[in-house]
């Protein structure tokens, strides 16, 4: 008992020196949903907060991991260290585009000020999310400077993994025309930053041109001493696999740090997504409690069964379940 | 209360004999989350089962409203009855896009033989899911033979949504990549059938070729046993405004009914969805309990300011939360 809780208190130290095996070793713990990660968390977590934590969504296949190689060289360039996540959904598709990331980031895997770490989607997303912010929270301990999260997909599940970001970059390439609608709609809210990657197609100044309207539409509603104040996203070209626009993307994003840093937004931004993340990680544990209470339950199978055969209907069976008191 | 329980009573007879004012007035209990509504679901849940429900989903702008009002049309002339339900995003820009849905399906108004209703995202998408996995039942309480429901976008928590349905059909155009590559990279499940709306376009063969390659690579995990068992998802060319390519789809949605009906399937997935519904429901309802407790607790607003000033982590302050029993 004495030496784990020795053991523990030497990983955290390890850990917030910035050792990377530390590291590497607490995500895992993370990751496999440990009591000795969420120790671990909860005794750096007063060392957090310092890092830039930036997200990137967006479709698969627009290159956001070779945007973030690029980044992160840039980054390394003026000698910030750099934290990578990259959080991959669940399909056994994905080992082929897993694999491919890895390559884009290879570049990287020798430099000591750069940590790159793939997350899993072991099925319920809420799970995922919630080792995915602890994780972050881990590379800000270790002291990384520039947090990098990538998630792939254009729902709203996807982006709530983000949410938790400074800053949140939209990624897509000339073709995107499925989250240009879906930003049109309101289906998905608007990001930060806006990055056209693979910009070396001729469709991609109609392509700025239609996301331009669809944020001018956005403002619409606003006053115009709103509007003056707010932060207006810019659209990036990049093509990341030749470092070009790369240069802008990074003074964009310093340009947004400072931009809610005077409003005051970045810590508003904070306090809203920490109370989020209470929230979130009370209700995975609620589910997850819920389904492994109910995995073995002869009372749950028999009124599942009752369900089926449309006797007793799905609320009814819920409030059953709820008012047993599990 | 026995007027109450009257009038409750007659709202369900009312419905079971397909009534169409009383079926709005039920879907509006239940979207109100109001207790009649659930004991309306309850009473006549023991006559449910019966509809074919169809989910659509598929990225905004694609057509599929103009999509179900081409089907309703056939489902119509071939003497069925039709129930559809829309799930509208949360966004203030969607007024419009509701708009234009309606005028799409405005031919449809004026005949008895057809319900159409949208519903609203009023914040948590577990909330709507739920109240539309209700709405559903109460359509086909009401004796509509097709139940059809829509959803708009290609995330996680949108496809949820539409999971109870019988049939999902993928509604693309010529120009979602994004939504090919989610198909590609695993982030989106195949559906039952695809559909590729405004085929008058000169990309749409290379599309559907496209398509088919995604969907050949996703058999080949499979034994040729296995694949032989296994519904073909067809990839169908419509375009909707004209009622071209309809025809075709009704064959194709028939088809895929009395597939899963030969092959014992349509039961394993109702006793599949049935019991995510349950779970589902059990977990908003914790969810909503939780974040109504906590709206005016003080004990909460302490923790969250512990949070944010990084003395307290997040995980620790949800658990702290669970173990005092909200």
């Amino acid at each position: 008992m004495i030496a784990l809780a020795m053991t523990d208190s030497t990983l955290a130290q390890r850990l917030l020196d910035g050792d990377r095996r530390a590291l590497a070793r607490a995500i895992s713990l993370v990751e496999d949903d440990r009591p000795e990660g969420w120790e671990l968390v909860k005794e750096v977590y007063p060392h957090t907060g310092k890092a830039a934590v930036i997200g990137f969504t967006g479709p698969p296949g627009v290159g956001k991991s070779t945007l973030i190689g690029a980044l992160t060289k840039a980054r390394r360039e003026a000698g910030r260290t750099v934290g990578v996540l990259s959080i991959d959904p669940s399909s056994p598709f994905t080992q082929g585009a897993l694999l491919g990331d890895r390559i884009r980031l290879s570049e990287h895997f020798l430099d000591q000020g750069v940590f790159i770490r793939s997350m899993a989607n072991r099925g319920a997303l809420g799970g995922l999310s919630e080792a995915a912010l602890q994780a972050a929270l881990l590379l800000d301990a270790a002291g990384r400077e520039d947090v990098f999260v990538e998630t792939v997909g254009v729902g709203q599940a996807e982006i709530d993994i983000i949410d938790h970001a400074d800053t949140i970059v939209l990624v897509l390439m000339p073709g995107s025309g499925d989250s240009i609608q879906a930003l049109k709609a309101g289906v998905m809210e608007i990001p930060d930053v806006i990055v056209i990657n693979k910009a070396d197609h001729p469709l991609t100044d109609t392509m700025v041109r239609e996301i331009r309207s669809v944020l001018s539409l956005a403002n619409l509603d606003r006053s115009p001493e709103e509007a003056a104040k707010r932060w207006r996203v810019p659209i990036l070209k990049t093509e990341a696999t030749q470092g070009t626009g790369i240069e802008e993307l990074v003074e964009r994003l310093d340009e947004h740090r400072e931009h809610i840093l005077a409003a005051g937004q970045l810590e508003e931004r904070r306090r809203r997504n920490l109370h989020n993340e209470v929230l979130a990680i009370a209700t995975a544990r609620m589910r997850r409690r819920l389904e492994e209470e109910l995995s073995e339950d002869a009372e749950f199978k028999r009124l599942l069964e009752e369900v089926v055969k449309r006797r007793l209907d799905p609320a009814s069976a819920a409030t059953m379940l709820l008012e047993r008191g599990v």
